[in-house]
């Protein structure tokens, strides 16, 4: 493969011969038993291990363009795959290999007036292609789970991570097909073209369902022009709504983590609504375990007396995803105020209740519409791994098909099976 | 409303507002008790029996109209509403009024490491666009199943059947507001204009979901121009493939109900592939029974000396939905090449084997790509009521969320509910 890395002539040409490619070997790959995709995976898995210099080199090649065109220490740290990381890739996918393969599954089989038996089997959805930003490791992760769930899979990174996505889908590739996958089933375009990633998105008879994996600006635009079925994975801006009735200790414990636990991702607590009649008591020490934790508050009229450090927030604040060490902060006055908060500023993601009442966390369990709902948990839980998915492609922000935390099933759809004896229409 | 029936001016205001006010009382109806709504649509049905009249009235407009316009006369029976429709119309209401309500309903709830509980909540999808054509009882059938699910529902029907939409819409508004629920949750847009369907398409802030119904162009053109995601009820090429090992008396039968039963439908049996050890015991049968219930054949080369009344199939003719007593047959050379052409001519909708084989049988299972595989049972059977799922809005031939029959809980999504006691991600 001469063309590579940007140098494509014909890129329209290009992108839809690999789609093709992909689609030829994913008709094989979804009657591949377990057994083989489970060797598979733990062939990549030693592969990547025994090429780590290989990456390295390829990757440092990444990070010297990456420097050259001024990238944040912030990128050049996402961008980096130093031998832990290679290792921990290594692992995921020795994770992914040892899960039950949920191909093949049958739910629900039931025998039905007149004899017959009717249930749904698992099968794979058939090509999926993911377009993703800066983190190399992806490359490794979201094709190890398309394959186990059956499915072909076009990849398109981010042009920053070029030579070491190429390196690390080559590795995949060759370990793969030497342990019996179909050849070409998982196939990085090694392009940097963005052009490409248009091409892809019109390729339907080739590609069945689109992930994007990255900022807003890339999702919007997949969803605009893609004339394939789009599963976002957009942002999460959620809440975490301190009721009348909470534990404050327990509520300042949440909210914390919510926030600092790892501030960068979807599911961090970006506004903590409180209720009014626990504002006084509850302020004054958030503001203080906040100060410690070097978290900037932006706070509502209400709530800014009670907050030393805080500036007082703008109305974009509450549409705003920090994604770092801020947090808005707004007091309501009562459940339905924060409700309709929620509904008119949250993105439907993740959304958390503080409370001791039982009626009101029942009534915000049903009320409350976004892709998890947490009763006294943290926003940080909704996670495939902590809801034991085992493994996850992301979180859905999409309603249909699969709504939060995706693992190995909702990379899959069913087929009715009907075992007969002769059964007929009356 | 004097705005209705094709004088809009503002034709893209009209189906913004419509649309918008849909959204904001689905909202309402999405915590509506499934008392209010099973009230709801108990008074719809009486409200259809006590104004027949007034429907008989509104759809004599329409046969008078469509009589002008020079509809033949399968189209006419197709729109006519006699009191037995009607009737039949507010039994379909009742049915689905004693349907489980699956709002509200949470599968697998575990408990995970660190002691909380999570599951996954059944909720409405939210809005519901249904596009379809002539048949004016779709108007009562898919307004039902949208609000039973709780997801408010935009209608768009064929402007032959406008005077009957629009009667049966308003009678079905009124009775359902009288009873409780959230007013203007389920909307006909009243005109004919055919722009409204493209502006309907890009309404994304307030319908979640569109659902077309009716022909391929129809289908098409919507697949197109969506912005909203689209669940197809596309067309059936469905096979009947008769293996060396079949049952040759069942294989007439299932043959013969899979072609007569009801030849218009999407599940009907089109082509019927014939195992070449067993096509001179079986054709001449065949033949003689198509024969007597007034099928005409198309065969191929092998089949032609074996099939007296047969006419020589056409290269098109594998590709064909008859939808009509006309089938295609072919002699194939065994499984491998009946799989092949399965998979070259068939719209993964409904394919049957008939084998006595248990490993033919099982292998078909697994390798056949379709919405529904049966063995030893007729295509016909795939129904949302024979599989037991209580009603359908019908068939859906794409492969995310649901595919193949689809009742009320394809009519739903899923939201993650998290019940802790202070549970922090570590």
């Amino acid at each position: 493969m001469g063309s590579t890395q940007g140098n494509i002539s014909d890129i329209a040409a290009y992108v839809t011969g690999r789609a093709r490619a992909v689609r030829a070997a994913s008709v094989r790959l979804a009657t591949t038993p377990a057994e083989v995709k489970n060797r598979a995976l733990l062939a990549m898995a030693d592969a990547l291990i025994a090429r780590a210099a290989e990456i390295g080199a390829e990757n440092q090649k990444d990070l010297d363009a990456g420097r050259a065109k001024g990238l944040d220490a912030a990128m050049l740290d996402r961008l980096a795959l130093t031998p832990e990381r290679i290792a921990s890739m290594a692992d995921g996918l020795r994770q992914i290999a040892a899960l039950p393969d949920p191909v093949g599954e049958i739910d629900g089989m039931e025998r039905r007036p007149g004899g017959f038996l009717v249930g749904r089997m698992r099968v794979p959805i058939g090509v999926i292609g993911i377009v993703y930003e800066s983190r190399p490791n992806v490359t490794a992760d979201a094709a190890a789970l398309c394959i186990k769930s059956g499915n072909g899979v076009v990849l398109k990174g981010g042009s920053e991570a070029i030579h070491s996505n190429t390196v690390i889908a080559r590795i995949l590739e060759q370990a793969g097909a030497e342990a019996g996958l179909p050849s070409g089933c998982a196939a990085l375009l090694e392009t940097t073209d963005r052009a490409a990633v248009d091409h892809m998105l019109v390729q339907e008879q080739s590609i069945d369902l689109i992930i994007p994996r990255g900022g807003e600006g890339l999702i919007r635009m997949v969803v605009e022009k893609s004339r394939i079925p789009v599963i976002k994975h957009d942002k999460g801006l959620c809440h975490t709504y301190i009721d009348r009735a909470a534990d404050l200790d327990m509520a300042l414990n949440l909210t914390e983590n919510g926030k600092i636990q790892r501030p960068g991702t979807c599911n961090t607590t970006e506004t903590v609504l409180v209720h009014r009649d626990i504002a006084e008591k509850f302020l004054p020490p958030l503001a203080a375990r906040m100060r410690e934790r070097g978290v900037a508050l932006h706070a509502c009229p209400r709530a800014l007396p009670l907050l030393p450090d805080a500036v007082p927030a703008t109305d974009a604040d509450w549409d705003t995803e920090w994604l770092r060490l801020e947090m808005s902060v707004k007091v309501v006055d009562g459940y339905d105020d924060a409700v309709a908060h929620i509904r008119a500023h949250g993105s439907e993601h993740t959304e958390v209740i503080v409370t001791a009442d039982y009626p009101t966390a029942m009534r915000f369990v049903r009320e409350v519409d976004a892709a998890s709902v947490h009763v006294n948990a943290s926003s940080r839980l909704h996670d495939g791994n902590v809801f034991g998915l085992g493994a996850e492609i992301g979180i859905s922000t999409s309603r249909l098909h699969a709504r939060g935390a995706m693992g190995l099933k909702e990379l899959t759809c069913q087929k009715f099976v009907v075992l007969g004896d002769g059964q007929l229409r009356e």
